[in-house]
Parts: C-alpha cells; sequence; structure tokens
C-alpha cells in the first residue's frame, strides 16, 4: 500500500477557519509544499525544520493512529499541510475513510489537482495573496477548480492588507458563484506577542468594515477561530 | 398590501452565529415573540421597552430602508426577531427579496410554522435550553421541522450549563440528519461589563472541551462572533 508523509495529526478540536468553521474534526498534517509563503503559520511542514518528524504512514495506520487519539470522538477528518494536494497517494486514506463514513476536509492552494479530490467533502481553495510572496497561475487554478465537484468547493483568500483585498475581489469575480470567504491575516506568529486576541478582533474588525463598504456582497469574512483562543499553539 | 411590524433594520454587517457565519447580511428585526427567555439579547423586542419604535410597514417599504441604508451593498437579508414565525405577513417580503435575487435568512425556535419559511435560504431553528426558562413543545417542533426545506436548514443550541448540553445533545439525537450546531451562552448582557471578549472565548473553549471529550461528533461549536467584536452594543 502506498505511503504518506505525515508530519502531525492531532485532534479531535474545532475547524478554525472557512466553510465548516466550528465544525468538530481531526487534524492529519502532511509535509512538503511547492509555496514557500511568506507568513504560513506551518512553514515546519517545508523549511526542514521538523523533517525528522515525517513518517511515512500507510492510510490504515494512519486511522489507527486517529482512532487511538479519539476512540469514538471523531466523524471528520480534515487533511492539512503544507500542500496535500502534492500527494498522490491519499485517495487511498480518502476511501478508507468514506467507507468508514467519516466526512473529510482538505485545505490546499489550488495550484495541483489530484482525483482524490472529488471526493472530499469539504473542499477549501486557497489562493495566495501578494503578501504571501508568491504568484498564484491562475489559469493552472482555472484547471484545477474546473475538475473539483463544485457542491464541495469554497474558495478562501488571506487578506493581510489593500492588495491582497483587491487579489480576493478578483479571485471571486473570477469564480462568482463559488461560495467565497476573506479571512484576516494573522500577523502574530510569535506565541510571545501579548494581547494577540485583541489585536486580532481589531484586524477583524477593519476587514469587516472595509467588506461592508464594498460592493463585494456575495461573501463571508471570517477570522481563524483557533487564534482567537490559542495563538499558534501546536495540537489544537 | 399586508404590513410587518418591524423594530429596526441595520447593516450590512456580518452574521454572527450558526450556520452562516461570517456573512455580509442586512438584518430586519420583527417585533414580538411567543417566549420570554430569561437572557434574551433582544428583549426590547416583547417587553415593551421598544414598543414606540415598532412600525408597522409593507415589504417594498422595508426595502427601500434597506436599500437607503447599503445602496448596490448587500445581497443577503436576515429576519430576526423577536419570533418572525408569528408574522404571516413576511411571505411578501421574502418573495419580493427573491425576485430581487436577494438571498434570505430566518432565525426562529421552531415553535410556529409559517408556509414562507419554505422559501427561505439559510434557515435556523433554535430550540430554546432549559437555561431560557422555557420549555420547547417537542411534538409541536417536529412538525415545524417536517415542513422545511431539509436543504435551508440547521439547528441551533444555545448551551450555558450541563443541562442545557443535555438538552442539545437530545436534540440532536432527535434530528440526527439535521446540520447541528451549539453556541456558547453569553451572560455579559450588559455593556459595561469588563474583558467581555477574554470571558466569552473561556466559555467557548469550556464548550469545546466539552463536545471533544464526549462521543457528540457530527457537530459544530461556535462562538457568537458579534460579541465578541461589540458586545452587545445594538445595531452592528
Amino acid at each position: 500500500m502506498p505511503k504518506i508523509p505525515v508530519l502531525e495529526m492531532f485532534g479531535p478540536t474545532i475547524q478554525g477557519e472557512g466553510a465548516v468553521i466550528g465544525k468538530k474534526t481531526m487534524f492529519v498534517r502532511t509535509s512538503g509544499c511547492d509555496y514557500r509563503c511568506s507568513w504560513c503559520d506551518s512553514s515546519f511542514t517545508w523549511d526542514g525544520s521538523a523533517k525528522d518528524d515525517i513518517r511515512l504512514l500507510e492510510p490504515e495506520e494512519i486511522i489507527a493512529e486517529l482512532d487511538a487519539l479519539a476512540p469514538q470522538r471523531y466523524q471528520h477528518v480534515t487533511i492539512s499541510g503544507g500542500n496535500p494536494a502534492l500527494i498522490k497517494n491519499i485517495g487511498p486514506l480518502v476511501e478508507a475513510l468514506n467507507e468508514r463514513n467519516i466526512q473529510t476536509a482538505l485545505e490546499t492552494q489550488g495550484s495541483k489537482f489530484q482525483s482524490w479530490m472529488t471526493q472530499i467533502d469539504d473542499l477549501t481553495i486557497s489562493p495566495k495573496p501578494p503578501s504571501s510572496g508568491m504568484k498564484p497561475n491562475l489559469p493552472i487554478l482555472d484547471d484545477v477548480i474546473s475538475q473539483c465537484v463544485e457542491e464541495s468547493l469554497s474558495l478562501k483568500v488571506v487578506v493581510f492588507d489593500d492588495d491582497d483585498y483587491q487579489f480576493a475581489k478578483d479571485i471571486h469575480a473570477r469564480y462568482p458563484s463559488i461560495p467565497f470567504y476573506v479571512q484576516v491575516g494573522n500577523p502574530y506568529l510569535d506565541d510571545r506577542v501579548s494581547n494577540h486576541t485583541e489585536k486580532l478582533l481589531e484586524k477583524y474588525e477593519a476587514l469587516i468594515d472595509k467588506v461592508m463598504n464594498d460592493t463585494l456582497n456575495d461573501i463571508y469574512v471570517l477570522p481563524q477561530l483557533h487564534t482567537l483562543l490559542w495563538s499558534n499553539k501546536k495540537g489544537v
């Protein structure tokens, strides 16, 4: 059976972002990314700092570990990264979870398609805005989105500044029928920053004000709930 | 044209709760309620304190006022109360909004059905838990839910204490296929309470812990985003 490079598994906790915000879920974080976002909150998945923690696991080993972490206490698994869409071998994991009547979510930037993405229940594609330092290839994004199942799909853009906001508007205009989320950027990756919740809420309110005074109407504006609660602590 | 008793209209702002949390929306608050919840955050809709603010408005008058408040800046209207489901005459408002391609949401406790509820896009039924001092009639709730459009429907239970939590579990078990949200109760209705955000987040974290350590799995756990941001200030 093909193996999957896993960096961490944790939960149950809540999904802190996007279309299924608040949902009780387990997280499986894969290693490796094709991007190097300046503000990545999981840079250990690609910067080599956690390379000794990578384990190559079969789907049944992953599920056994999730079961041990949360016996009878989960029905939803979020696959996150890094960019899990780089990994062809996730298909059998998604199938094994589906067979157990466990729902799945995926978070990816939309730079790569895998056929198993059509079996994901909650698929978030999050094209990266200018502040990330990355430049999404939009024809590739078009192609990835065209192959996804529309009912499962939402788009999310993180917004730190005005350029990101314009990028978000452009993405929403390009795919107007796909549920669209803007998420306030979190510049406080250092856990030791004081009053991070208050500061994040101020930034969230500023983003709300911007959207409310604009004609961008069919839209959701959200914070990251987990950072309001726990800053960037790992494993929650 | 039949008229609707309106207490306030405001927006655009974000929906702070439930299945469409974060969504940009306008609010139309109707007066009157069949319940008297002990912790109601909108008791002015039923306690007589705002009776001089009630206006009887036709659908076109309501829409004209929304347009004036937010020209070109809204595509979603939330009808809240009080209990709007007491009001038969909301039907033409929902139809007029639908004709303009404006989506609608409704919040109600599920004590009463109106045929226009089948035309609502995002329908939240929120049976009131024991701490409210109310006692929902479950056979009536069954009947109301059976007449709603399943795709539009979600259930939300506010949880203040252990009895409420057990009530939430019972409701979820009664309607297992309906998307289910628990929302942390807000005891800080007085705007002058200090550190309300911190206190609410502590309560939210405690509710998350409870759900994560339980076998209640197909569930969302959410705070009220607007109270984190703005306490109980009216008009946002």
